[in-house]
């Protein structure tokens, strides 16, 4: 768990003008990583940094003889096509980069004349993965949301036995994970509302589910589990999540091997990863409730337990074709926090994962579970949002809904703030839902 | 689905002498492609043919002018360290190698000469997976396994209400799919036997699932479902599969979302894919019982009820440490088939992944979940073959087993055969369990 250090200095200031500004979520002291190119090229994508309102190219800043050493080594990394190889190298790599962009991009740094022609306008990008994703993992931490899920099925007992004890996961689809801003597209599926044969069609309940994606470094060979002390130096970054979800189809299939269709026609993942290192002075404990069973030592650790969560706020944001028509800007939803929604910590999540020896690649992708708090208005999908379709949603165009109706547009926003420390965001993760592209 | 052709008459001999003896899994009509290289050696891998006792290296089958026009871009293409390129080619590539490597291999065949250098010895080669596994799904297609393990939970009414209409499937783990060979290392995990808390330790419950493997060929781009008339189009060929589960760990953690741990560290497959062309004489109805629901019209054509499923017969061995140590030869602990045990076909698995827009990419793996038959001597899982650990099962060393102990090899072999057609093998998919590497 990397600690604070020169890179997070509250009054660290950029010769970047933009990245000054009160309201950017991308400060000298975040430096998040992407994958970008100049918007409508057909060349390659190729790794760059946020800051402010710019992209530098890192591709560029490598070759510019700004960066030296083994920070140069991990730009070049950080340059290609996919962060996956940059996610290889480690902590140290991503730490020896990152302290020589926070150096090269301070005010007054030497480095500006060779690395202003290494800038992007963000406006002029357009964004890819960050990763390959090999393997993509949902978990289910955030309790609250498992409670009122649970509850529905379960009024006396939402939790299941097993929740305190097993950070709960299941495998995703890691072909249909997209960046920020590709379509989604309405699936059609099978759904039972009632007794009787079930229907075929378009999902008529489709769903949004606030999460973190947390991004895996070196990972491990199989058979060789990741101890929970060494668990966070797997872990490369933080990236907003949407995991989007058919609520009708979902019931129907989902018993007894878990959800399938109606979570792999699509998730949508943001393009700025933020690193574990950036989140150090927001590192929080995770929460226990009094009785609350003490975690099986694999899962344990003094560190983890004192700071081994993160306070992120969350937001949901949701805008209309008609809200868009009409120039009203997205609507707010719900706003959450994960260290209020998380059982378990990031560490333990790896700790767990591999655990029994599966193994673990550089970006694998390990989602939350939907973070919810334990109010309506904290509640990170449209089923605990609407108490599941039954109250619907006002919105300022003077529509409603229950669930998404084609051309709604999602936007996940998450930040962390903290006196002392200066904000950092995570940009936004936004994709707009689509009519079936043809019945089959 | 692929035509009955000359490729397939029964009494095509090759000038590859091993691969006309009675017993052999891999004559003239089989020719099942897979990736080797010489056993030892640090070169790369690359995609071959078995043709009885040996492999036809296809980099050295197309460099020797023995091929030519499509065939022999699609050996090139084949020759590559995966077979993935090949795979997203297509039946009408997949079919024209077939057709000249048939051609060529045959008693007298001109290309004899040129050929008879690009064999390698089998016992002198070893094997990497066949494809770069991008998702790998499971399903749970075989009727007797679910109702047998239904009913371990459920006496009364053991097949939940969607078996019938849905293909029940789950996405699984691909980063720990390996090449059979490789060693499987027993899972450590949480169990909770009784009420209370749960206990942590190596697996006491490992199990093998007698599976098959069907291999994507082209794929679909998100969003575009492929249809039940060309989903086999989709399918490249089909291998042994062994899903391997821990039943201790598996109760604990599955619910809600499914299996997690007790699947994903490790999984194991066949070195050789069997292509859906070779499969064409032994092609059969998918049986259906009267009361069964007609399948929804994406999961229905009338050729697939003709003849949508394979008449493919399985078997599993085990070889104790002691067994082996003795001399002793593999014991059969049960014998199946694929036709009797799958309720759904190849075709309906594709239809159903991509129905809700899911896609699909070459190289992706879906299992078929355990085959089982009725009886417990046709149980493709220890769980079924010893009713839950309860009838031990005696081995020709004296030894018993309920679950597999460290040091056991389990082989699973597969066979098609019918009158009037050659018969034709899968080879082995075989793995030996060791103890955990290291405690975490």
């Amino acid at each position: 768990m990397t600690r604070v250090n020169e890179t997070h200095a509250p009054d660290l200031r950029s010769w970047v003008g933009s990245a000054n500004e009160d309201t950017t979520d991308f400060p000298i002291q975040n430096l998040p990583f992407g994958v970008f190119r100049r918007r409508g090229s057909s060349g390659p994508f190729g790794g760059g940094v946020a800051i402010g309102d710019q992209i530098l190219d890192l591709a560029a800043a490598a070759a510019s003889g700004a960066l030296a050493g083994d920070a140069r080594d991990a730009a070049v990394a950080a340059s290609r096509k996919r962060l996956n190889d940059f996610m290889a190298m480690g902590p140290a790599a991503w730490s020896a980069l990152r302290l020589a962009l926070s150096r090269a991009l301070r005010t007054g740094a030497t480095e500006r004349g060779r690395l202003e022609g290494c800038l992007l306008a963000q406006r002029s990008a357009e964004y890819a993965l960050p990763a390959a994703i090999g393997d993509y993992t949902d978990f289910y931490i955030g309790i609250h949301h498992a409670t009122a899920v649970g509850r529905l099925f379960r009024p006396d007992a939402p939790l299941l036995p097993n929740y305190k004890w097993v950070p709960i996961g299941y495998h995703g689809r890691s072909s249909s994970v997209v960046v920020s801003g590709e379509p989604i597209y309405r699936p059609l599926g099978q759904s039972r509302a009632e007794a009787g044969d079930p229907e075929f069609g378009p999902s008529r309940r489709l769903d949004y589910e606030l999460e973190l994606g947390f991004l895996v470094g070196p990972g491990n060979r199989r058979g060789e589990p990741i101890a929970i002390g060494s668990a966070e130096s797997h872990l490369f970054g933080v990236a907003l999540f949407n995991d989007w979800s058919a609520r009708d189809i979902q019931p129907w299939e989902y018993q007894p091997l878990g959800p399938f269709l109606s979570k792999n026609f699509g998730s949508t993942l943001a393009p700025w990863v933020v690193t574990f290192e950036a989140l150090a002075p927001f590192r929080a404990a995770c929460p226990r409730a009094p009785g609350d069973p003490e975690p099986l030592p694999y899962l344990n650790s003094e560190r983890n337990r004192a700071s081994g969560s993160v306070d992120v706020q969350l937001e949901v944001l949701l805008q209309t074709e008609a809200m868009a028509r009409s120039g009203l800007l997205p609507a707010r939803l719900s706003r959450s926090s994960f260290v209020e929604a998380a059982y378990w910590t990031p560490a333990q999540l790896v700790a767990h994962h591999t655990v029994g020896g599966c193994n673990l690649a550089p970006g694998d992708l390990l989602g939350s579970g939907t973070l919810s708090g334990p109010h309506p208005e904290q509640a990170g999908s449209l089923l605990e949002r609407t108490a599941g379709g039954r109250q619907a949603i006002a919105l300022p165009s003077g529509e409603h809904r229950t669930f998404l109706e084609d051309g709604d547009t999602v936007i996940l926003r998450a930040w962390c703030e903290r006196s002392g420390a200066r904000r950092i965001g995570f940009g936004a993760c936004a994709s707009t839902i689509h009519a079936p592209k043809r019945a089959p």
